[in-house]
């Protein structure tokens, strides 16, 4: 007989905390991917446009957007660590750490930081940081996420609960180091579409970002097969058909990057995301949805050592079908309002003056 | 208080002629933005197609699509000209300067050159002159739109009316300018897929182009947004399904490159555009629509001082959900005839015997 | 009069045994290629997808997936051979003879090597070998197909009947030219995904690929135009909607890379198609059908002076609809079971221990 060749994925037994897990298949990316990337979201920040632009910054070329970057390292642990999952439930101490250019092939691996059973035995929380390097070993991105995973067996004993402490945002001392030393003088607020710099943000200003984009089911899942994320619930239209939704989800990261896609109205110059503090995908997505966003200024920070750039922290919420005009957050009740799909807090760089 | 920092478009008022507006945002065209313009169009033109072929003939490599430079031109403009626009009235004096290869990064400024308060005071026509330039500083395309752009207020006072005198076709003496000279013997015209050369056309000739496509709401999204084009009009269901079409419209563009890959079948040897004469989008296209099209040879011009290739003055057009076999243009009544959504007037570049 | 410029494609008429078809267009691949292909199957294989996993092997890079190759050769020869086919019979001998590079210029040439009128008259099949070349004058790959084309008249003459005898399988002796000498010692398991090399299959062993994806218009309208295939079935709602299937007919060949790219799940070391030794596309597959894929280990076969790698033939299975959970094939009629849309039968080349 032959041992089984096929993936059937973890279950919460599976995991141990200290466990690494290292995951397929390293991925170069290309100006191949860029240019797709372009074609599904639309983003127009002139650092990751032109390679004349990101040039004259101090930039080797144009970087590829982080949001790709960090797609395409989430891809990878899929088959490792979701497959069973019953839900994203958020992220945490998301760091950019260096820009990934065109031909860099990126791999990753993640460790488990922390599990907690449910209540109901049936599953249980799984913590993992996942670190995402380039063919030089350097790392380009890390974060925290964590997922309900079923348990193959409510009944099989659980670990002692070790649930990992998280800050509520990332030191922004930390910010910036994917981003050389610019030569502002040479940053073209003109060029970039907008005049509005790091110092002309201000805590508590909120931005309806106006444009909007209706996502299609070959759009998301050309996206999501781009990142070589295989989550059926977005391919398998066969079998999502009996399941609670009818039909196939819209894969979160595709939200996230329309969302920051749209932002451009209003944030032209934040041309880097530095870290993403927290996340949340409120409500699902699908196909014939519009998606809309708008942002607020958080807080903004100086990083230390830098004068050349600025850290603006925002609320980035995108909703659908319905306008942003009005900042749709939450209802009376305090839940998420009707529409909301996506709750990110983010660390974003901007020049300065 | 900060100040507004998204853009809701200039309205009539705010042009005035002689001023020029800078767009945003610069691009670096990639083989990756080729491959899916392929993936978008299937254009087989061997020019474009092949970097050994495009080599033997005297190229650097094979050149970007013509209309790829001119998409990507054209969609800077949006933000800047036609945001509030009403309607796209026409193209005129556009001249292809230049190849653009992998690797060039281009940029577009425009200039407006004439203005015309309509009748009914609620709006007016905009002409403007864009020039799109490589990163070294070279003209790559130039041309003439005009607008139908609302006004803020219509009780505003208009300037005096300033129409440019626009020539009705492009003298065939600056054609060619894009094209190396060429080594003709080295054209090989079986790889090319047709043998009929320059030589070989003859004014009054028309061609069915036999071949179609279905357009899809993925398709011309995607299209869009690789020129970083971003009217609404096109991405917003949830908005347009309230308006006059209640459906998304595709980019006038999309149809453009549309009819010029099926015009392959009839013109296998017609690799360049040199310049658009005029051009009108006759009726809208949707998703679902299936576009067919016919040239009719106009005229057939020396280039002075190029033996190696001649220009052909076309009429390229489109029509949807039709076959062109009876050559559609004007009904009886000289309207243009059901289903025609496209009349482009081309010169075309061929190489000769 | 002018010569009729559009091509209306050979009747059968029109073949004869022994006549050389050099198709149009040449056609550079380049990483954009890679991308696209990357999006639209969402492939895993290693090799394939990372520049460094390839380099550590002894690849100059990652070669372009074997299957882009096969479809952009094909798609080269239907303007040629099959514009008026009634089907596409069968694949034979076919062989993948040379790692094709981003870069690497492809073109096609076919010859006529068999003709056999039906005893309908209407029709007849033609039996063509059909090369491909890299820019270096190389042959990249080779195979022979076989269509039904229509007869101008059926009450032509038809010539002496040629049916060439065809392998049932290509011999293992010539596998692997397409590979070098592999470090198998850097072949990393871990980052390929699993840990099962060409020892550890076992003929008769099946595997349900368990994954599955929904095939929409945008998609594979994409991927034929992408490999510049013509064939309007494909493409021309307006004119399928008159006929048989009311709808556009995905491309064989779309679904060929589906199976393939859904097949790392079971076999993620089998990074390279050496030979296709038969195929058949059983049922059409639409826009909305959702493909599965299962495998049958039919053989192993060592290959002559390589202790590195081993060859495994395979039937390929691909399925509409339903789960392949059970293996569907043939029905107690010895048909082709209900869903069965492709049936392949392949040589995989796998890292030996």
């Amino acid at each position: 007989m032959t041992a089984p060749k096929t993936n059937s994925g973890r279950f919460f037994e599976d995991f141990a905390v200290g466990q690494v897990l290292e995951h397929a298949t390293p991925r170069t990316l290309t100006t191949g991917d860029a240019a797709l990337y372009m074609g599904l979201y639309g983003a127009r920040f002139a650092v990751q446009s032109s390679d004349a632009f990101a040039r004259a910054l101090g930039y080797a070329q144009a970087p590829l957007d982080d949001l790709l970057v960090f797609h395409t390292v989430f891809g990878k642990t899929v088959a490792d660590i979701s497959l069973n999952a019953i839900a994203n439930l958020g992220y945490a101490e998301c760091r950019i750490l260096r820009a990934v250019y065109p031909g860099d092939t990126l791999d990753a691996a993640s460790e488990v930081i922390g599990l907690r059973e449910n209540a109901n035995r049936a599953s249980g929380v799984v913590y993992v940081r996942t670190t995402g390097r380039n063919d030089r070993g350097d790392i380009v991105v890390q974060y925290v996420r964590w997922v309900m995973v079923r348990k193959r067996d409510p009944a099989s004993a659980a670990p002692a609960p070790v649930v990992p402490k998280l800050p509520e945002r990332v030191d922004p001392a930390g910010l910036g180091q994917a981003v050389p030393v610019l030569d502002v003088a040479r940053y073209d607020v003109r060029l970039a579409g907008a005049p509005h710099r790091w110092d002309d943000y201000a805590a508590g200003e909120r931005i309806d970002h106006v444009d909007a984009m209706t996502v299609e089911e070959a759009e998301h899942q050309t996206a999501t097969r781009l990142y070589q994320n295989t989550a059926k619930v977005h391919f398998n239209l066969h079998e999502q058909a009996q399941g609670q939704f009818k039909r196939r989800l819209v894969y979160g990261g595709v939200v996230m990057s329309l969302a920051r896609a749209l932002s451009f109205n209003g944030l032209a110059n934040a041309f880097h995301i530095a870290a993403v503090n927290g996340g949340r995908h409120v409500a699902p997505c699908f196909a014939g949805d519009t998606v809309y966003g708008w942002s607020e200024v958080l807080e903004r920070a100086e990083i230390p050592g830098r004068r050349d750039i600025g850290a603006l922290r925002t609320r980035l919420v995108a909703a659908k079908n319905r306008s942003c005009a009005d900042f749709p957050l939450r209802n009376a009740n305090g839940d998420y309002a009707d529409g909301v799909i996506l709750d990110l807090d983010l660390w974003l760089v901007l020049p300065r003056r």
